[in-house]
């Protein structure tokens, strides 16, 4: 008998029990704050454990990162933009704010950008897709580029997702943002479904 | 005849001086990296003279947000609302990225967003003012209550600026963001003026 394998689905669960303590952890002490003693203490695995399965803290946050855009891009082709919109104004404020702290360091830091940007990249094609699609139903409007009603949307998410991390008591009901949404960017079937 | 005095042209421009030199330093080495070193030799100020002035780094801070916010409301009411979507689009990237990481601490450090609140809400009144203004003139859409228009906006302004500061190839182009602006909140004249 050899060394005893860890079999494929026990690894899977390692993955999410560590991914999901490293999410609380950067939420509650930052990213700076999030120490490895701290990861080890919130996600319960030594530090042999953890950096096992994601080589450094950095790896870490850009898996939960890509996982957060894949989980809106899937949200938006499998519901529609009204659930994205609001999905994301009830985001955790504190994981938000982890996430905005990491915009200024994509900004200075070359490399940790190009590996963030490289995963959202994995997501455009079927975002592309999505949203032509969408265009045909006449869900959106279809006399504007697919990428630019993408990137204005995207203004729109980021915008709410910037106020809710402030807590912002500005932040506009969510029924007037998909109604403005919609006339800003909806098509004759409109963005919003399910409304009664 | 007494200490000489300072003239309160002197102390004016003092101040321009050391507004002007903090909000580079913050730009360049973020506000956390903003020594009191790297300050007076940005300023050209020793620290007594920087801080007769202003009581801390964290007072310099409050007052360079809050001259930002009362340009852009000034903007707003002499130019209109394209003035400022514009100006937006083309601050310091390096200088928004400072602004996005106080977000962080005013979730967390309550006197510290007491304060920013407090500068903000001295042009909450000229504001809305400005909204109402607009919504009789035909510019701004009258079916939407004052401060909702104004908090839609706010999150565009706000999205614009988080991409900004990311310096994100993602911003859509600015004429765009004014017509889908415009279709979202615009009334009978439109939020555009003097376009050709």
């Amino acid at each position: 008998m050899g060394v005893p394998k860890i079999s494929v689905e026990r690894k899977q669960e390692r993955r999410e029990q560590i991914l999901g303590g490293a999410r609380r952890c950067f939420a509650e002490n930052g990213y700076e704050g999030a120490t490895v003693a701290r990861l080890e203490r919130e996600i319960g695995l030594s530090r042999g454990a953890i950096f096992n399965y994601y080589a450094s803290k950095e790896d870490l946050f850009v898996e939960l990162a890509a996982r957060d855009s894949a989980r809106m891009s899937e949200l938006w082709i499998d519901q529609g933009l009204e659930a994205v919109v609001r999905e994301v104004v009830e985001l955790d404020p504190a994981w938000l704010a982890v996430y905005l702290e990491l915009f200024r360091r994509a900004r200075t830091d070359t490399d940790f950008r190009e590996r963030i940007e490289s995963r959202q990249k994995e997501l455009a094609g079927a975002n592309r897709a999505r949203i032509e699609e969408a265009q045909r139903a006449g869900e959106l409007r279809d006399d504007i580029e697919p990428q630019h009603l993408g990137a204005f949307v995207n203004v729109v998410l980021n915008g709410l997702a910037l106020l809710r991390a402030s807590e912002d008591e500005l932040l506009p009901p969510t029924e007037l943002v998909l109604d403005l949404l919609n006339d800003a960017v909806g098509g004759p079937a409109g963005v919003r479904r399910g409304s009664p």
